[in-house]
């Protein structure tokens, strides 16, 4: 395997789900010779009609290019089409890119089982939905080693948008993107509880967004402040108190539940908030909840 | 009472916290003929060498002005300073602004009493810190009868920012605001959270911010959506069904709890969205919660 763009202007892709097929869409717009499989066979009509070639097996898709992107629903998928002899055989001086999603510990499992098999691995985190893939609004995270991520970019890069190497730990693209989805699907889940309160109140939905939106043009801004307070130790709560929080939180859980609205992510977070003043820093910024909660 | 320059040209603050003395000491700046009063004496001396007035008693200071703006850490608080007799009767025939936080009954239940005797009622939520008053930053959410808010928005400009009038119904600016303090302190408790599984992981805060700010920047167009869902019932979940959620939602619980970090937060939201799921609805956006959360 080498790192000349002829040999590496050939990609496989493994899974052909609603991603996996936007993977491979990319390729084939590109020009990149492009390999697919699928599980359940007749998901490659489509991209063959475009020029890509679809494979028999996944082993067979697998020896037909220097590079396979993996793109399955979990590693628990993954393990179960990778570590199959013929795949894994396959694969043997080859490299692989998984861009599926899972925990942090499962990209570093299967890292290893790729040193001990002699297969180059690579591990990345799509942050983005399907239709920003061959856009410049596609956003790739991976990890690994650099070396190899260097010597595959230029094919990667046909998927379009950004893509940031964020280290050698295999487990650090899956690390990144875990929390980031756990801030968007707790802002998500914030939301959708404050579209229902809003309703029992008579507010409607689209009287709340705009006023939502301003909440959370706001966030960005404090995202950048808190992460200062928390690397730096500084944590203070000039003129927002977690005290503060506390009891507008308390009210929030007050206003849902005399509607019936159940309020436990808020009283989750209300909880946090509480035995951060409880150790003694009612004082401090919200930024204290992140410094207490990742104290063992 | 009139609305005519003149007289509206004089406001009494009850109250002086940091918000209270940020809203009197804007008063102040604009020109207008500010007293100000506050249960703990010697709050105002900064005020009064700017200018204010200081009174001796909160029914003296009522009584010096047609309209007076209270701001006191909530309405139990609210109610021990005017429920006083000589306060209601020094009201009387006057206008009062509550500008403190508290659920929306809370506020209902202050526009009977004021009603009862005689007293002109608004009731208003600030949704931004401190530092924002007094200037174009600053936004005032208020409700209440619409003429008695046009009479005195002169002197409420003085506040600077924006001052919507958001309805007749006098708890409305309260619910406005318990809907948009939830989106805002869920999404803080996701963002700590986030903070602490990185850092577990060995990702900086510093280095994690930037990525979390351009999921914060996604939010407001994804808000915009999700009303539009709501309130016409689409809940389309293509492309991202709440299945797909729940299993992102169990990877960030796993990975959060091999650190030992607690996750009753994310586990509160995806318990809502496998309910939701268990309804029948897994196949629906994200969105659905919203309206599975407002179903008595
Ligand atoms: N869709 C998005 O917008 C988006 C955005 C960012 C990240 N991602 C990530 O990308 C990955 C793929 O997502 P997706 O949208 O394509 O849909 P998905 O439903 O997460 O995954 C579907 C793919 O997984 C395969 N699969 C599931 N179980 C399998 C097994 N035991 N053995 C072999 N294959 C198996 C399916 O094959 P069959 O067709 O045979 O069932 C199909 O190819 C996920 O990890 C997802 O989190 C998706
Ligand atoms: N600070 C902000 O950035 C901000 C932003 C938006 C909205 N708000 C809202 O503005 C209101 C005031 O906030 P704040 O920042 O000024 O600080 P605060 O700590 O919420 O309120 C302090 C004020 O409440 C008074 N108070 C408390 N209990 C009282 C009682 N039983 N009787 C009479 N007065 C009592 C205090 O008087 P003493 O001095 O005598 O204790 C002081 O004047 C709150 O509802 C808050 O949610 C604040």
């Amino acid at each position: 395997m080498s790192s000349s763009p002829l040999s590496a202007s050939a990609v496989t892709v493994l899974g052909l789900g609603p991603m996996g097929r936007a993977l491979a869409g990319a390729f084939v717009a590109a020009g990149v010779r492009t390999t697919v499989w699928n599980r359940t066979p007749g998901r490659d009509r489509e991209l063959v009609e475009r020029g890509a070639v679809g494979a028999a097996s996944a082993a067979e898709a697998v020896a037909a290019s220097p590079l396979t992107v993996i793109c399955l629903v979990n590693y628990d998928a993954t393990d179960a089409v990778l570590r199959q002899d013929a795949v894994t055989a396959a694969l043997k001086g080859r490299t692989l890119v998984n861009l599926s999603a899972d925990v942090p510990e499962r990209a570093r499992d299967t890292g290893r089982w790729a040193g001990e098999h002699g297969i180059g691995y690579l591990d990345g985190a799509i942050m983005t939905p399907t239709p920003t893939i061959g856009t410049p609004h596609a956003v790739f995270l991976h990890s690994g080693p650099e070396e190899l991520h260097r010597a595959h970019r230029p094919v990667l890069d046909a998927l379009g948008g950004t893509h940031s190497h964020l280290g050698e730990d295999v487990g650090r693209a899956a690390a990144y993107d875990i929390a980031l989805l756990d801030v968007f699907w707790t802002a998500m889940a914030g939301y959708v509880h404050a579209l229902a309160v809003a309703r029992a109140e008579g507010i409607t939905p689209r009287e709340l967004a705009p006023y939502a939106q301003g909440i959370g043009a706001i966030l960005p801004s404090l995202f950048e402040e808190l992460a200062g307070d928390v690397q730096d130790g500084g944590f203070s709560g000039e003129g927002n108190p977690l005290t503060s929080a506390v009891s507008t939180m308390a009210h929030i859980v007050h206003a849902a539940e005399a509607h019936g609205i159940d309020t436990g992510v808020m009283r989750a977070a209300e909880g946090l908030a509480r035995r951060t003043v409880a150790l003694g820093h009612g004082a401090d910024g919200f930024s204290r909840i992140a410094e207490v909660l990742g104290r063992r």
